[in-house]
Order: C-alpha cells, then sequence, then structure tokens
C-alpha cells in the first residue's frame, strides 16, 4: 500500500478576542495552557484587523468572546477571528459565547422585525464555527438556530453552590422575576434543597387603559430570605421593581443572582440603592473596576466553560457536568 | 436587442395532501378557485406516490397540508409533494402548515435529544419549499427555524370574536392554564375589552419529593364565566385540571379554547366529561365525525389562511391582516 | 507552542431504530460491541422522541435502520436520530439502510413525479448523515443522488454461497425475472461456476390493444434447477408467475432467491403456493414470525453489514470484501 | 405607499457556445430570435474567454451547447458561459443540453471510480444554471442528478413520425440492441401502430472462459423491416454487429436509428459499410460534413428544443409536447 | 386549468441605514420616490433594532448603507436589516454599498490572516443579499468575492467631469501616487483628452537598512497643474506626501481628486495645510460638517447611483452607464 | 461505555493526473512515497475516466495536477478525480495546483464577462475538494475566491537562491516588467542583499491616438546585471521587449526568471532569439522536450511542494517555510 502514516494527536488551542480577555485566561488556565497571543489592531476607519502569532494547523480551537458593548465591535472581531483560523487550516472551530449577543431578538413581535438570534447563529456558521458553546440563553430554542452542535451550560451550579454556603441556615424562598422563568426557579428550589417558590405577577387594571404595571408577589414570603434569580441584569429597572415587591410583601430580606451582568446605567446606580442585600452576577460579561459596587460578588464561570472545553476537546460528556454540579450542591 | 419579450403573469395555484382535505378545499373556495387534482397512493409497503393533473409550471404554489396522526405519513407526503412541485418548475413553493408537526420539540430538555422541529424546517427547506405560512406555532422562535421568510398566522381574530359575540354580556376573565402563556391571555383579554386575567399555578410541595402537581388560580375568577386559552388539546388533562381548579375557585363557567384540536385519546372523553359549559376550537387540525361531541363548537380557520394566501400572492400585507381583525372585535 | 496535546482515538459506536432491532443487535455482536441504549416513545398524536442513553460526543456512529412498513415512520425516525446525533457531536455519522426507502421512485415515469429516491439522498444529507451504507440498491444510480461516499453493499456472496453449497451438484440454470436485469443473473451464473443464462420476456400482442402481458423464457431452462434471482419481493406477483413460466418451460425445478423480502400482502400467500421449491432471502428486512413459512431460508445480512462498518472503521477498503467473498463461493 | 411600480416583463434570450452553433441558430429560429452575440476566444495557452455583446440583465436565458468532442473543452466553455450571465444579472438561467457529456459515467460498476454524471449536474449548478433542458438521457436518473428542475425531452416524435412515413407500408418489427432497452422499444413499437418487438441477446459460453460475446436476435424478424433504435451511437461496433445478427436472422432489411450521432471513429466506416439500408440520427451532435455519407438521413431536434423552450419561457407544458407528438405520428 | 392569475407588478423600494441617511434621500429623489420610513434603535447594551413601517412584501429593496465609522456598527445594521427584508417577503434585495467595509483586507500578507474583504461578501449573502452595487471598489477583484451579481459603478464620470469642466484650460497631468495604479491614471489622462501621465515611485535606499521611503516623481510634471487621484484618502499623509513631491518637481499646480473621503484624523489637518490648491470628494461617505474645509469640494454620487438602481429595476443595462457618461466628458 | 475503540491513524497519499506526471513523481519520491497507481482513459468521445488501483479510505489526500494546455482537459480530469476521491471516503481532499488554471481571469475589465478564476475555485470546492495548495497566483485576492484554507506557496526562495549563488558576484539590480508587479521586485532586491531597482514604464504618446506602447526603462541599469523577474512567460513577447528595453539603457545583461514558463508559441522563438542570458523558470509547468533551448535554466519546485505538503500533513506550519528559506538565501 501506498502512502505515509502517522498517529494522529489533536491540539487544543484557546483564542480570545478583545471583549474580555480576563476570562479568556482564567479558562485557559483552568486547561493549562495559555491564550494564544493574537495580534489584533482597529486601524484609523475603525476596521479591526487580527493575527494570530502561532501556527495553529490542525488545532482543535475554541474562541471566547463575550459579547458585551460595543457589542457589533466584539462580535465582528470574532467573526473575524474564525474566518482567519479557517484559513489558516485549524481542524475545528468552537465559538464560545459566555453571553450570546442579539439573544433577545429570537422571534418577531411585530411583522417586518429582524429574528437577529438567528442572524448571528447564521454569520458565525458562514464564518466558519463548526461549533457553539454558550452559556445560559436568552430562551433555550436559541440553540436550534445554529447549525451544528450546541453546548449549552448552565451557571446554576457555580451559582446555587454559593447561595447554598452563604443562605442555607436562612429560612429560603425562590423568587422568579416573571411568570414565563418559573420553571427555572423550581430548578433552583431543587438546588437549595427544597424552598418554596414565588414568583412576581405583573398586573395591570384592564379598566384604565395605559395604566402602569404593578408587581404582585404571588407566593408566600413573609419572613424569608428571598433569592430572585434571573438570567441577565441590564439596566435593572425590573428586577429592582422586584426586590422592592418582595420586600414590601414581607420577606426577611433579598439576594439578586442573575448569570449575565450586562449592567447598562443606570443598572449600578440602582442595584446600590436597591433593598437587595447581595447582588451575585458570574463574569460572562466583564464589570469594569468602576461598575463595581460593596454587594456585589461577581463568581467566576471560567472553571465550567474550562470543564467544558476540555470535554468537549476529550471526547467526553458535557451533560454530566451538570449531572456532576448536581450533586456538589448538597 | 435580441430576444423577444412578453408580459409577465402569475398563477396562483392551491394544492393539498390528503391529511385534511376539506380545509384546503375551503380555502381554494375563499380564493374562487379550486385544490389543484391529484393523484395520490400508498403502495403495498407504504410508500407514497404524488402525481398533479395539471402543469404547474411557473405558478405560485401553495401547499396545504396539516401535520395530523398518522404524523409521519402526512409530513413525508408533504415533502414528496414540493419536491414533485419543484422538479415540475413551480415558480415559487409555500408549503402552509395550519398545524406545524413536531412543535413542542423545539429545544433540549436533556443532552442527546433532537431538536425535531428545527429538523423539520430544515426538511421542508430541502425539498423546496421557499417560504412557510404557520397558524399559532408552538413557540415564536420556531420562526426563526425556517431559513425563509415565515408568515405566522393569529387564529386570535377569529376565536375572540366568536367568544365576545356569545359571551361578551357575561363577566368574563381570561384564564392562562400556565404561567408561561400569560401574554397569549393578556392579548385575549384585551380582545375582549379588557377583562381581567388569571392563570394556573402549578405547585409542587418541595418537602415531600415526587409528590404530585397542584393546580392553584391565581387571580380573581370568582362569579366569573372563565374564557381558558391555550394553543393545544393533545389528550386533554391539563386543561380539563385546569377547568376543574377554576371551578372549584368559584367561578360560575368555564369555555375552552384552543386553535389547534389534535384530540388524542382520551381528550374527547376527558372533554365531554369536564365542567366546561363549551369547548371552541378551529379545524387548523381535521376533528372526525366520531370526535365531535355536543358541546364543540369548531370555528374555520379557513378564511384566515385564504386572506393571508390572497395577501402572499398579490404582494400585499399579511401584519395587516391582524390589525384589521383586531379592530373588528370591538 | 501553546497548546494541549493529545493522541486522537476513534470510537465506533452502534445505533439503532425500532423498525428492525435483531438485525443491529446481531450487527453489533458481530462487533463485538452492544448497539447503545436509546430511549424511544411516540407520543398520543405519533410524533417521535429519541434519546441515547451515553454520551455519544466524538463518536464514528453508525445508525442501523431498515425502511420496511410503516415506512414513513421509519424514515422520519431515522432522521430525527441522525439530528440527535449531530447535535450530540457525533464526529461521523453513517446511515446504514439495509433497505433504501423509495428506491423505486428513482425516475420520472411522468410529468409532475417527484424523484423521491434523490429527496431521500437530500432529506438524510440534511438531518446530518455524512455517509450512507446500503445494500443491493433498486438501481445503482441511487448511489449518486447522495452527496458523499456510499458503500453499495452486495448480497450476492452471502446468498450464491449458500446456494451453491445446496445446489451444486444440481444442473443449474440461472434465471432473470427481467430482461433488463439480465447483467446481475450473469454474475451470478460466474459466481455459481459458470451456469447457463436464461430471462423472462414479457410479451404483448401489439395487435390486440390492453391486452395482458405473458412471460417467455428464453435460454434453455429444460431439465435445470432454476435459480431464480431478483432484488426484492413486494407483492410476490410477478416473481411467481416466472417461476410458474420457467416450469412451464421444463425445469426440474425453481428456486427463488432476492436480497429484500419486503412480503407485502398477498406475498407469503402467493410464495407458499408457487411452484418454486425454496425461497431464499436475507434479514436486510424484519420477517415476522407470522410472515414465516416452510419452504422459506433467511441468510443473515449481518456479517456483511458488521464487515463493512470494521472497514469504514478502521479505514480499510469495502471494495475488498467482495473480491474475498468473490473466491470464497468457489 | 412608498415605491416605484412597474409591470413586469420577461425576455427570452437564446445563447450558444462554439460547439455546435447552428443548432442553436435554428432553434433561435424557430422562436423567431436570434441567439445573442457573444465573443469568444481561445487564448494561446487554451483557456477560453467569453463576453455577450449585448445586456442580458433580467433575462430569461437559455444557453444551448451540445457535448460533443473535444468535450471537456465544450463543457467548460458552457459553464464559462453561464457565470457570465449569473454576474450580468440574468434573472434564470437554463442550459439546453442536446447531448448531456459524461452521462454514461452515471454510476460505479468498481470501487474507487467517480460517478462524473452526478459530477457535472452539480457542476453546472454551481456555475448557476438554476434549470435544466436534456434530450434522450442515457438513464432517465440522471434528471434526479440535478438540484433542480430538469425537462427531459424525447427525439422518438420526430424520428418515429419520419420512420412511420418512410416504412410503414412495409412489414415491420422493433430490435432493441440490448435487453437492457426492450422498454425504449415497446414505446417505438407503440409510436409504428403496434409492430412486433424484438432484441438482441449477448450469450457467452459459460464454459469457455474469456470467450467472446454473440449475439442472438430474440423475436421473430423474419421478412421484416427491422427498425433497431439505440440512444446513441458512439463507435458503432455495437450496433453494427446487431445489424448484423438481424439479417442472419432473416430480416428483409434493417434501418439504424438513433438520437445521438456521437460516431467517434471508426463510426461512419462501419456504419457506411454496414447491411443497414439507412441511418437515421438527429443533430442533437453535430455532424461535420466530412463524416456524413449517402445513406445517412439527419433529422432536426431544433423545432422539438424550440417548442420546449416556448413552453418554458410562456409557462405551458412540457409534457404536453409528447402527448401532441404522439398524436401527430398516427 | 385551476388557478388564479394576475399581471406581476413590481415595486422598487429604497431602504438606508443611519450610516449616511443624507445620501440615500438624495438617490430616492433622483428616483421619484423616498426612503422607506424605518423605526431603529439602538438598546443600552449597544444592539440594534430595525424595522421598517411599511409592508415590503414583494418589493425589489434597495438597501444603502456606506460603511464609515464607527464601521463595525454600521455593517451589522445592513445585516440586520436585511435579515428583515428577507423574513418579510421582499422579492429581491440588492445591497448598495457606496463604500464597501474591510475592502482593503482582500488578501493576506501574512499567514494567519482573515481576508475580511471575502468574508464581509459571506455574511452579506448569508444576511440574504441577492446583489451587490458598489463604487470603485479597492481592487476589482472584491467582485469575485462576493457570490452573485455585482454592479460596480465608477465615480470617474462625475470627477473627470467636474475637474475638466474647471481645468482643461490648463496645462494638466494626471499623476497617481503609487505605480500600482498606473491604470486607473491612464484612464483618466484619456477622460481629460489625453494628458501626460506621472506618477509617484516610493524608494529605498537598499544600503541602509530601515531608512525611510522617499518619494520620487516619474514622468514630467514641471509647469502643469497635476491631478493626483487615488480611490481613497484615509489619513490622508500618502497623498499630502505626493502633493509636496510633485510641487518640488516643479508643478505650477496639484489638484487631490479620490472617491472615497475616509478622512481619518488627522486627515483633515493634513489636507488643509497641504500645498494641493483644491480637495475633490464624492459623497459617498459622509462628510460631517466639522470636517469640512476650504479647498474641498464634494460631488454627489447620488445620480450615478439613482441611474444604476433604474437600470437594475428596469432591466436595462449598467454597463452603458459608463460608456454614456465617458461620451458627455468631451 | 458501549463502543469499540481505537487509536486514529492519518495516511498521506499523492495523486496525480496526466498533465504533468513527472513533478508528482519527484514530489512523492521527496516525501519518501511513491503516487497512487491510478487508471485513466480517454474515450473515443473524449471523456475522461479515472480509477485508483488501491484503497483511498480515510486517506489525507494531495491531488497534483497542473494546468496546462490543453487547460480545460486536465482541469476535467482534475475534477473528476477529486470526485472519485469524495465518493471512495478520502478523509481530507487538498488539491495541489502548481499552476492555477484562469488565474488571469480574476476581475471583469468589461460588463458580462465572467470571472473565471472564482469559477474555478467554486468548481473544486463542489467537486469536493477541502483545501487548495498553489504556486504564485496571478494575483493574491485569489486566495479570496476558494471557500476554505489556501497555503500561496512563493517560488521566490528556490529561484532567488540560484541566482544569487550564480550572479552575486555582479553588480545587480531587479526589473520589473511592469511598473504594478513593483513590491514583487522589492522582495527580490532583498533577497539578492539589497540590490537596486528600477522598472518598465510603458509609455503611449496621448497625443497620437492608438499609437503603439513604448517601453521606458525607470532606475539606473546602467553597467549592471538585471535581473528581470515576472511570474509567468506565455508567449513571451511582453518580457523580450523588456530585456531589449534594458539593454539599450545600458544594462551589462540581462536574466529572466520567472515561477510559470507556459511558454505558448512563439515564446521559445523569441527567448531564444532575445538579448537575455539566460532564462530561469520552474518546472509548475511541464516544458517538453522540444521546448527546452540552450539558455533555459528549469529548477524544480518539488521540494517546495514536498515540504508544504508535509507541513500539512503534520500540522505544522507552511508559514514558516518562507521564514526559514529567507534565511537560507544569505
Amino acid at each position: 500500500m501506498t502512502g505515509v502514516k502517522r498517529t494522529n494527536e489533536k491540539n487544543l488551542m484557546i483564542f480570545s478576542g478583545r471583549a474580555h480577555p480576563a476570562l479568556a485566561e482564567e479558562v485557559a488556565y483552568q486547561l493549562e495552557t495559555q491564550v494564544v497571543p493574537t495580534d489584533f489592531r482597529t486601524f484609523a476607519n475603525s476596521e479591526i484587523y487580527v493575527r494570530f502569532q502561532e501556527s495553529v494547523r490542525g488545532s482543535d480551537a475554541f474562541v471566547i468572546q463575550s459579547h458585551t458593548a460595543p457589542i457589533n465591535e466584539w462580535i465582528m472581531e470574532n467573526l473575524i477571528m474564525i474566518d482567519a483560523l479557517k484559513r489558516a487550516s485549524a481542524k475545528r472551530i468552537t465559538t464560545v459565547m459566555p453571553f450570546y449577543g442579539y439573544a433577545r431578538q429570537d422571534k418577531k413581535h411585530l411583522g417586518r422585525e429582524p429574528i437577529s438570534a438567528r442572524l448571528m447563529a447564521d454569520l458565525f456558521k458562514t464564518a466558519g464555527a463548526d461549533r457553539l458553546i454558550a452559556v445560559d440563553l436568552h430562551t433555550e430554542q436559541i440553540s436550534g438556530f445554529f447549525d451544528g452542535p450546541v453546548d449549552h451550560l448552565q451557571a446554576i451550579p457555580i451559582l446555587s453552590e454559593y447561595v447554598y454556603e452563604k443562605y442555607h441556615h436562612h429560612n429560603l424562598c425562590v423568587v422568579s422575576p416573571d411568570a414565563g422563568r418559573i420553571k427555572v426557579a423550581e430548578k433552583w428550589a431543587n438546588r437549595l434543597g427544597g424552598t418554596p417558590l414565588a414568583f412576581i405577577h405583573k398586573t395591570r387594571d384592564p379598566h384604565k387603559a395605559n395604566q402602569s404595571v404593578a408587581n404582585r408577589v404571588v407566593g408566600d414570603v413573609e419572613g424569608r430570605m428571598c433569592i430572585l434569580v434571573d438570567d441577565m441584569i441590564d439596566s435593572g429597572g425590573t428586577i429592582c421593581q422586584a426586590a422592592d415587591a418582595i420586600m414590601e410583601a414581607g420577606a426577611s430580606g433579598v439576594v439578586i443572582v442573575a448569570t449575565h451582568g450586562i449592567l447598562s446605567d443606570p443598572a449600578v446606580e440602582r442595584l446600590k440603592a436597591s433593598v437587595a442585600r447581595e447582588v451575585v452576577l458570574t463574569n460572562t460579561l466583564p464589570i469594569p473596576e468602576e461598575k463595581r459596587f460593596d454587594k456585589l460578588t461577581e463568581l467566576s464561570i471560567a472553571p465550567l466553560i474550562g470543564d467544558a472545553i476540555r470535554e468537549v476537546f476529550e471526547d467526553g460528556s458535557v451533560t454530566s457536568l451538570f449531572d456532576h454540579a448536581s450533586e456538589r450542591a448538597h
């Protein structure tokens, strides 16, 4: 037989855009490697340029970029990095999105709107992404927008373990800020050892047109330490009003927990001023120094992403991560 | 200049599979045409064969097939019809799905599951469908699964107009069977002139593992005629329990309203036996004679689909259908 | 150099739908493994649900599903399984079709017909199949319908070895039931050590319109044991008439041999009653207990499929299987 | 409403490569237009250059190129023309292949062969062809190789009308040169008013390895004028041997009829010397002056192609062409 | 025949992003219509939202967006608009790029770089653009990056007509700032009635490493009014040094002419301070008030784009625009 | 865990078409293997047939074919080989084009032209090529035409090393035959240790229409040995005129150097008769015996292609080849 035979090796390489390099470095550290050194430039007319300083040929490439503001800047950088990897013969390209940009535009509310969350999935596919790793997508259907495997990670093991450690001696209650997210709250209640549930019901007086919405707490929160859980905090209005409603309903305290801290203005002001005693976020999005405040706790998502990448690289099971984690919490 | 010039005409043609021919005929009648005569055969080994009896070249083809049981049979017939249209040079193929099969498999609940709702979108695209018209998709994100234009029709104008006519002199209340669908209930409340809202909250005693779920009514239904609205009725268990809970909470009556009457066994028995005074469905799915019962009201979706097809054919606006309808109800 | 290196392993996994699990288990046994445990459910409205019980990440997945009746059911299950494998990060997906559904719709006989055999190839590609293994396709051109590698296996080594062992002391003759399949009969004649050939010529009296077709044997079968070979037996009419014609032409006996036993009604009755002394089929399609009859011999296709999968997995040669097999027969 | 409205016109334009311009001109004449003037150049290193002299924007473009030798030259020219049309904004591009190159490579006979007929279909699709018109494809499955509509024309109305006019007073018999093509011969027998059928059976003495094949006539040709029909004549060996066999079997005469006259050397010598009294071909392939001989009759395929193009352009029915034609013959 | 026939109308609609609305309005005015009213929003976390206020169904849509800074912002807005048009059933979508972003990244200078200009072409195709209209692409090969028709417009008729009118009584000379663009300068020389040519040769003393580059004028500019032509002015360094070199070589004056005025800092300062007596640009990119200066002349590209859109809409010839224009200049 | 595990091996295989087998054999020799034995046939009607004599399953296949005349023949053979490899389950297919056919048709000079260089990239992708290796593409943008990784090799290390060895004791000057290729000449000047540069400026007297072009040498070549470098020599007219102009400008000698020796007639006559003292080419294209002449030096490109294939196969760095080479030259 003609030919040259050779054992096949695979090579894990971690890449990071400029949106949130600290997270990528932490993930690489978890995996006992470094982020691949990369040149970035933004030209005078704001075009982005990218070049990897090392050969990426044949690599199993994981590109970490979190879609923080300026979001279009970082999405485009992400796409350009993937294009460069594809043309430089990376063997497999996984785009790791700790926060998936445009996830809230996942359907048309009105005619003639885009479905930008689907568009993003297609743009990444076109640029050359073979796979996608994301954390706590706004709706789970978004996994179905990408034409390829999606590993959908959940921050709940990390967040709930922290909350459990710190608050399990309290009389707990898990509160959903919205009737539509009650299933997530149920998972939380299980993680925390079986707490009661409550949620905020937004009411509108139907007899008075255009009247503003009021928040009503459904479920018994009186005298309880309430864990108010959401997927993201953007400008913080909804969540702070929910916290107010909970305290008014007689809770003994409120802890706000969310995976993604977008923290658009005036989120920080609102959270600082809110009745919540603690705000727990992960670092899926970067929180700059000037946005940090006393009662903010930031937990690292890096171990979770690192574990997931290792499972993907070693053909293990990402699903199993959430089984183990589930045990860990108790 | 070389060449032969000619004014361009377009030709609307309506096709129907064997799943629900009565609906297609009604739609064609609305459009003042007929369903294109088509040969169907199911061979001894259950393979399906299709052939159109007229030339379809250059046509603007609308293929109406509702995904009722045996659902895989009718989906495959639908795909084969589209393949035949494509190869026979139809100019544009719109697949009209009054009920979109596999819509409930729109996300992974666990690892290693399919996302069959996305798969269906891709299969129809591959067979040759350029566009999709669907009625009340299980979740709106499914529109984003199809790589092309989707006209997502809502049965609410038809259903709410009927309910309004018949019940507006009652003291009404709109009830959602599930906290997650409360936004749909809000639309209904507006349509009915601004009624109060309620919903069913499924509770679980967290201290007792595996205990069954109880339905609790949130909102004030006492003494009211409750319009219990859902997108589909499959085996009817959830909706009938919800009706019970509403009556136990002191309602004066319950009317069950849903777009899609799947009516898998034992739905009919349950609905007949339920406390609901009326069950209102559309004919997006065929309801065979043996599944009809006294308190069932079936409204035709054909005028809505007919209007939508006309707008699509004439480059009008499908969005506007729902604006007009909205006005009509009041 | 940055990165984490690791030797690349590959992992063969066998999956089976519900159409013909016994065959898949036999193939897995050949390969010294088991079929991957999988959950299947058919919901009340006939939608199918699938989930693999083990991680399939990085696997070289072979999905075995034979397209028996209800054929659309099993094709859809097959597609859904492939979708689930793709989304669960299987590395390579080979769909193994012992019988390829809709293979007889491989061309248009009339305008406005589908080419369903091509459609099937495209549906499987879209769902995520990278490769295809099939046994004795109705026409060889179907290999060209799939956009990717196709390993086209032939049952002839298995069937001819059996026939040779049992009948080589007879005075043999290979008969084709149809002038168009005479090349297959030639292969058989070679396999059996160089026997004469004959075939059935269907004649029509051109002067009498709509007169029924008569079978005429071309070639000398007198006093010979005739091996009547075809690719499939569906309702069995043609093949039994051919057997009659052969006996009338003075043959000493007829053995019917075919790869695919579709056996749609009334095939079993016809075969039982036929002049053939033995009917030899493979188990590419399941033959339920109630369809078995005395003179039926069922040979297993599993060793062939097992060998082919091993060659594919180990980057060996599938072509060589048929060279070796060819030697074995003599 | 914003916008500028305008009636939509369509414009038929006929293009021709350099393989067989006379045929394209004849087709254009049928359609009362001219072939669009086009610049062609073959550069010193044999690269081909193409440019259309008129605007083709918005046109319904039909590109006629027959794949005669040097076949790769003309296929590449064909692809380049389509690329130029696509980039110049032709609205729809139909590639018209009177003879489809590489049609005989429609399956693998052995492992590691190409399926070039499928490759051709894909190359034309990639270059920009939306549709395909072909005449008498070598096997009908090739229609399924192209991912789009294929109008498969048959020369039989033209050929059989000529034969009927000239020979219907003879005692006719239709002969297929190969058992596999007997269905085509049946169509011919019907067209000629219901003649008997015969075919050539190639036999091999199985007891003598590598012995050459003998032709045996199956069916009664004695005293009859035999119409020997095939799809193509390449080097002419098979067909001339078949004619010999027919005459030896006692026929009163042989007329050879085929759609495609490839006429590779030494076809012309063989045909001239053969026992056939006439050889009837169409001009799907150009027959240069030096290849014409006395008993050759060349019928034009242009009216058929012209009719088909008109039906396609005017959204009529191509299928109907063969119904009408069928009537014409009697 | 079944069906509903109707004459086909087409409807031209002009859309504009927020990058350069004044240009789009001017183009719409040329076409005697208006830009379609559109809602734009930039959310708190910088995600963009778009919705068209009118039905766009069936329209021939032209989306005008010029890729000025912040360029990633406007490219993303452009993609989102196209996605919304596609999903709202626009019939044909042409993206009009007066300036094509990332055009200078059209090849790899080093390994592991992206080819962002190709990436952009693919992103627009994926979003749903069928066609592309661009003005003076940085290199003409970029037309080949887009998989579909590209109309590549040239500003030279507009620019050269202005220069001819104002300066033809001078003793002119056309100067290219770079040896590689000399063919463009030749076109200019022809447009201006046949002037001499010169260009700037950048020299480096090879014996002194890292020595800076010097500009040498090749060609005779002495005593001549020099028209220094380039495709774009970014930060203006190169072009101002070229102007200096020309004046040092004895020219009587320098007029700088370019299609695209990117004018990144410190372009305006450099141009103001330069020896050039006039700087002539088009408005393919917006030039804000604060970047305007006395000797700047801005010519509108809108008539050219309007003419091109009209030709595209009416199936005329864009090529012919440049033939006519060529005549106009003399 | 279910499944069969196995270490993954990869297998490099070299394939060659019939265009330039000597080069492929030399490359295979470099890699210590042989070209895979392959059957080729050209049928009577000029259709090409290809079959590999060994199993190629799972191989890392490199197909070497140089696009020499008859270029369409060899491109088609190349495509057919790739189709056969794809269908025979090669794992990865790299098409190696020492000379990329149709590279000069990389843009439209006029409306209604093709962009054949892009078409070729798409045809190879469609046939099944995953990657492309090319040598000295006519313009670097062509890398962006292929949708996948392209390794763009440069012959300059091989050519410049030879020239340096032989001529570095002369007083050298590098001359570009065209102002547009001056950057390549700069690279050469660096490679040769820092020589002066010159180029040929083609001038036209603008006052006399249609006057022929004259070559003017820009830069000081007097008394120097001039290395006149180009990418290809087709019919040789331009390069020989350039050599004349250089000698007339007082050079002491001219050496013509080019990567690709197309040598269309009358290139050999012109080069023989030219003032150049040596003509240095690589063997990217075959130079048949009858085209060789005394002062021709042919350097082998095989070591470079061999090195690149090794790097690709072993996941090394192709970029690094040109860094090393650069050092070697000095």
